[in-house]
């Protein structure tokens, strides 16, 4: 299958940098950006941009995607209530089948905003990644020693299966839910795992301050330390929040080239706190963006995450120039990619993976055209995503999916698991 | 004109309650909302509303619209070097036409997320008047003794003109840009204006604690109060901003039945601060929405308000209880109606003003529907905005405009004014 796109705008985020002219898809892969494209015919399909934007589709690199059940229950309840009033009572009751259902809905909301990759964490790895690729969506699945996983083989062969073939959709990493409800047999479990694999580690950490004052009363030092001193981030990795890392954290994160994942929907949503952007971005550390759950987001869209993180920046600006736009893409893009191994689907670029989205500039929060970048971060929605390719396959166009399954039965699949959750959580089946 | 949106879910606004039922336009006012909609047939158009949502359009309670060609302009600049060395550069060399063709791209993007009702200031309040009648949008202009207004009757007369007709689209108010940019013989004369008209008055109003310490250093006072003790706020009105009030000036909001105007996004983007708004809910002050100008937001956007307000009121909380969902959305639509005089447009209800939108629940951001009315607010996006009424004409209809002009021509007009004033201010005409 071979796709031109024609006729565009194309921010390759190697640089900020918008240049006119076309880009050629050859199956899953880019093989040509400029104007010189005939050369690179027949095409299966000829797309005129309009002037439209290409770019590297966004990297949501935290996700519980099967959450979405959840989405809009307890909604003013506290993260404690939430958590163990609302949220355990019902994921007790999941069965494999529940998730598959469940994630599609998410990833239909993923397309929308351009979410063309999901570092994902939930229940049932085979199921996770049974969805994924039937949707046709890119996913690293986090796998820990909960949820179902309890031998240390099963762990390592999880890596090694969707590890193995470095073009496939979905991929594997070695992770913690977190240090509190890890015990030490558990820490140590995944550490061997970490050794037999070689995989980057990534955990929940320093969401709030609750947490971080547990973890020194029970391990006299902060969690990103305690795992950090326990060799988890041998291999890198990083952490996912990392609202209240101490300077000397945030500084092993700086050293050993860890990533913090950062939330900030899903930590004003939960009250958790703000992260302090700037000052993890003036030292130099990669930082990555995820949408948390839609439990507690509760949408799934990276225009709101990169907005909510630009203003944290600009309401915590002391003396510091503002983070510059640009660099709130690369955290949705480029940085990402780096957190989630994705090397090949980071950039656009003649080899990388097809991972692409088209954004209308046509429309009026565009208007007039005096800087895209920054319209894009300040003013741009997921409105403007107007094409979501994937791997090669455009999957979402002019706000009509292109997949495999009617929306009707994917909805219909995950309200039955809905409704049978809910009734499951007040004994009612 | 006679419409019938049947089959629809309908929040009125009047309380949280979603009814299920069909609704009436006649003209411009609703006339009927039930399930018995046979008799007020027969209808010129009939459209199935599949079970979406048809709610209040919202009210925009502070916007400057034709500041959008300053859109993308010094983005990464402070409010002193984006004020003086980009804005006034260029405000200086607008022309009347210039507002119209540039207003009417502001108001295609008011649409877009079903702001039905804009509080507008600017300058050439006829041309401003004219822009909105032409296009059809709900609007209060402001009107100061800057920006050519120069004599008390021109602002008397501007007032009895516009607000002579309750149903026009167009009405007046009158203003101050904000204390420190008026000298006492503007505040004297805009008191004298007051009292002729019986107006409601707004301004901007610490915004800044700049401007708070100037004030200060001035009239021994901060501005609300310094305002408030010129009499200017006889006949009600409120301020803009309000991101700095002290708690005395806060409860002279309150007793005065005075409206704050938020606007977080622009608060977020110029650096000026969070809006204290868990305080100003709990005091029991009307507090409306307001996206500000597109120079300093950059969006006109309210479910990027909506969303911004309810994060700072998550991340303020302390042993309070979150302000419920539903709250944001009145202040998004009744209180701003409120504000703004329109006690016709502000919930759904027999008489009064069809100023509708119709939300898109089929998207997957709002599935499952365990409660529209969070997800609207947590999750909601005018992705779902697949519908805006304003004076029973229905403007914006799934992405489509239905408006007198093409959109080619208003970019084209707004380019050619953005461009001159682009030329002007580098001295290259």
């Amino acid at each position: 299958m071979k796709i031109l796109l024609k006729n565009a705008r194309i921010l390759t985020m190697k640089n900020d940098q918008i240049i006119e002219g076309s880009l050629v898809v050859n199956n899953n892969r880019i093989a040509y950006i400029g104007n010189d494209y005939q050369s690179y015919g027949p095409f299966d399909r000829e797309i005129d941009c309009k002037k439209n934007l290409l770019m590297p589709g966004f990297k949501n690199a935290h996700a519980h995607s099967a959450m979405v059940f959840l989405r809009g229950k307890a909604d003013d309840e506290r993260q404690h209530e939430w958590l163990f009033n609302t949220c355990l009572p019902r994921e007790e009751h999941l069965i494999p089948e529940d998730v598959y259902a469940l994630n599609k809905v998410a990833y239909l909301e993923y397309l929308t905003s351009g979410i063309t990759a999901i570092f994902d964490y939930y229940f049932f790895i085979p199921m996770m990644a049974k969805s994924a690729e039937d949707f046709g969506i890119r996913s690293l699945l986090l796998g820990t020693y909960e949820h179902g996983v309890t031998s240390l083989e099963q762990e390592v062969n999880n890596y090694r299966k969707y590890n193995e073939n470095k073009d496939s959709l979905v991929r594997f990493c070695v992770g913690l839910h977190s240090e509190y409800t890890a015990d030490e047999n558990r820490v140590a479990k995944t550490k061997e795992a970490i050794e037999m694999t070689h995989s980057p580690f990534f955990t929940h950490v320093s969401e709030t301050k609750g947490e971080v004052e547990g973890c020194i009363q029970r391990h006299n030092m902060p969690p990103a330390k305690y795992l950090y001193e326990n060799g988890l981030f041998a291999y890198g990795g990083g952490g996912y929040h990392c609202v209240h890392l101490t300077d000397e954290e945030a500084q092993l994160f700086k050293d050993h080239n860890l990533t913090i994942v950062t939330c900030p929907c899903s930590n004003a949503k939960l009250a958790s706190g703000i992260v302090p952007i700037t000052k993890y971005y003036n030292m130099g550390i990669n930082i990555a963006i995820g949408t948390d759950g839609p439990a507690s987001n509760n949408g799934l869209d990276m225009f709101k995450e990169m907005y909510l993180l630009a203003s944290f920046n600009r309401l915590q600006t002391q003396d510091e120039k503002f983070i510059p736009a640009f660099e709130f893409l690369k955290m949705a893009t480029v940085n990402g990619a780096k957190a989630m191994g994705l090397n090949d689907a980071d950039v656009l670029d003649v080899n990388k993976l097809a991972d692409i989205i088209m954004i209308d500039l046509s429309k009026p929060n565009m208007q007039p055209l005096n800087n895209i970048v920054t319209n894009l971060v300040y003013a741009g929605s997921k409105d403007n995503v107007i094409m979501t390719m994937i791997n090669g396959k455009i999957l979402y166009e002019n706000g009509k999916y292109n997949i495999n399954e009617s929306i009707e039965d994917i909805y219909k699949a995950a309200d039955a698991a809905n409704e049978r959750l809910e009734k499951a959580a007040k004994n009612e089946l």
